[in-house]
């Protein structure tokens, strides 16, 4: 068998040089890559990615950024990440980070510091720059995200997403068939360059293709994705427009803090008050009435992240992009108007 | 300054065989360590713990395996470690397992497979024997747990836990004190030789001493941790003893789904029934009514596995044990019997 070691010898060069040069490493001249490559090519070189190569095992890990590291929304998807790099024989390097984190920076310091193969970014915002990309300086995949407002080309990086504009608008639009005209959304900040941003579209559009005014006192930003935040913002929004029918909440995780203040203040869900989310966590499906909301397959979001971004990481793809359906898993807490 | 470059000339030995001389490693003989920790001993060698110094980064790996990886209550806890290595230097390697996983078995392979110096167990059972050390072969910290049934000796490893009997008996007293005399306790299983079996000692204990029996018929085992499992286990309990006015759950997420069946059966809480559990998860502030739990140190739990596990890797100490207390957080499930 071809071992890393035959293609060195018969470059005349060292096994890490080999290794590089096969990974695209920016250490490694164009020449030299060139000569290394058509090595393997004739010997039929296999790069070994079991454990057992222990050249390739010393660098061979994943890094994965969780941004936003206590939304429970991501637990699933870590899990499945975890698996799949294991199954593929690479180790996983976890860093999480705060909702409000630079996930480009922070990722950046990990592929530096641990010498990263590459990168899965789950969570972050949605206009990256060229310059991100180099930043980062390895392969990786935006998981439960893409880029919609950034320069990034295609070409330079991968991702597994759901349609965010089109669950909030289905989601939306849900309510509306309910009779409802007075929707608030519930969101991080409508100009996040994120995930909010996005579904705050999706729910503009909905209303606009109703005929229904956006009315910015229904918009309630909590500035972050906690519950604590989200509890607060549906508090304020009762005071201040005690006439809203039906909050869309961007996550479960944020339904489950707005239907808490709901509760205090009187308004049974969904006979007062409608909610619905999108997500599909395990504990909405505990609440009372269950949540109604747009279930994200949180799984496959993990696996198929980590198998696009292998396939570039081993010459067999570039990278890709790939968009996954949510599904209505329906709740208890839709109604119709009043 | 003294690098391991200077130590292994002054030895005439390699910069490889420093490294695992300083570190205990088994391929090296006895004597080479003790020749090697007195050369770096005199030379004043300090082991640089950033991420500069590459030989030592290599192998610098802390392995966390997460038993019951769907279980929120460790989020926050795998944060705080995660955060924690990277303040002291080292990388995380993150192994998720289910519930029922054997984590000892999961850990020698981990430490074996990516050359770990040490493991962090988060969640397990509570009879480790000699042998199961032996396996995993590395310096080892049980996190949110302790040894209590097997025959692992103290000083083969650390732990940091709560006191989960005396937090079972507290949880249980307190209803006893609100004249509750039915209380169902609902668990993994009474025999698990894990949480659920400390801290049904602890129910059983409180039982005993006001005079009241256990009553098998109360004993809710749901066989496994999940939310579904206890939401069923309820359900269940209901329609065997209506006459149950109180339910201890061994964990908040289990009080969740266990709060959901009870809605489901028309009865409310606490008018009809009272709820209490340990954990004190973010999730159980948004219930209605609020669930009453006695809280666990989360992020303390997971620096303190981090701090300890560091000192005996970094010779600073041997292994010791650390127990937390939980904080009763008042919520509103718990009332007077009816």
């Amino acid at each position: 068998m071809t071992t890393i070691k035959t293609v060195a010898e018969y470059c005349g060069v060292s096994v890490s040089t080999v290794s590089r040069a096969l990974n695209d490493h920016p250490d490694v001249s164009n020449e030299a890559k060139a000569k290394v490559k058509a090595a393997a090519k004739k010997l039929h070189y296999v790069p070994n990615s079991s454990a057992r190569d222990l050249v390739r095992t010393k660098s061979d890990s994943i890094g994965v950024v969780v941004r936003g590291a206590d939304n429970t929304f991501f637990v699933p998807i870590v899990g499945a990440i975890g698996e799949s790099c294991e199954r593929a024989g690479y180790d996983m390097v976890l860093r999480q980070a705060s909702a409000r984190a630079d996930e480009i920076k922070e990722g950046a310091e990990l592929v530096n510091s641990k010498r990263l193969k590459g990168l899965v970014l789950l969570g972050g915002r949605y206009d990256y720059a060229r310059e991100d990309a180099v930043s980062i300086g390895v392969p990786f995949v935006c998981c439960s995200f893409t880029n919609q407002f950034g320069n990034l080309e295609k070409d330079a990086y991968s991702s597994v997403s759901i349609d965010d504009r089109a669950s909030a608008y289905e989601a939306t639009k849900s309510l509306i068939a309910k009779g409802h005209q007075k929707i608030a959304v519930l969101l991080d900040s409508a100009h996040d360059h994120s995930i909010s941003e996005l579904r705050y579209m999706g729910y503009c559009q909905a209303l606009e293709d109703s005929g229904l005014p956006v009315d910015q006192e229904l918009v309630c930003e909590t500035v972050d994705f906690t519950m604590e935040a989200a509890y607060e913002a549906t508090a304020e929004l009762l005071s201040r427009r005690p006439d809203v029918t039906a909050v869309f909440a961007v996550a479960d995780s944020m339904a489950i803090a707005a239907m808490k203040a709901l509760y205090e203040f009187g308004r049974k869900v969904p006979e007062d008050c409608s909610v619905i989310a999108i997500d599909g966590i395990e504990s909405s499906l505990y609440t009372t009435p269950t949540l109604t909301t747009l279930s994200q397959p949180q799984e496959t979001l993990g696996e198929e992240a980590v198998r696009i971004l292998v396939d570039v990481l081993e010459g067999r793809a570039q990278g890709s992009h790939i968009r996954l359906n949510t599904t209505l898993r329906p709740g208890g807490t839709v109604g119709m108007a009043r």
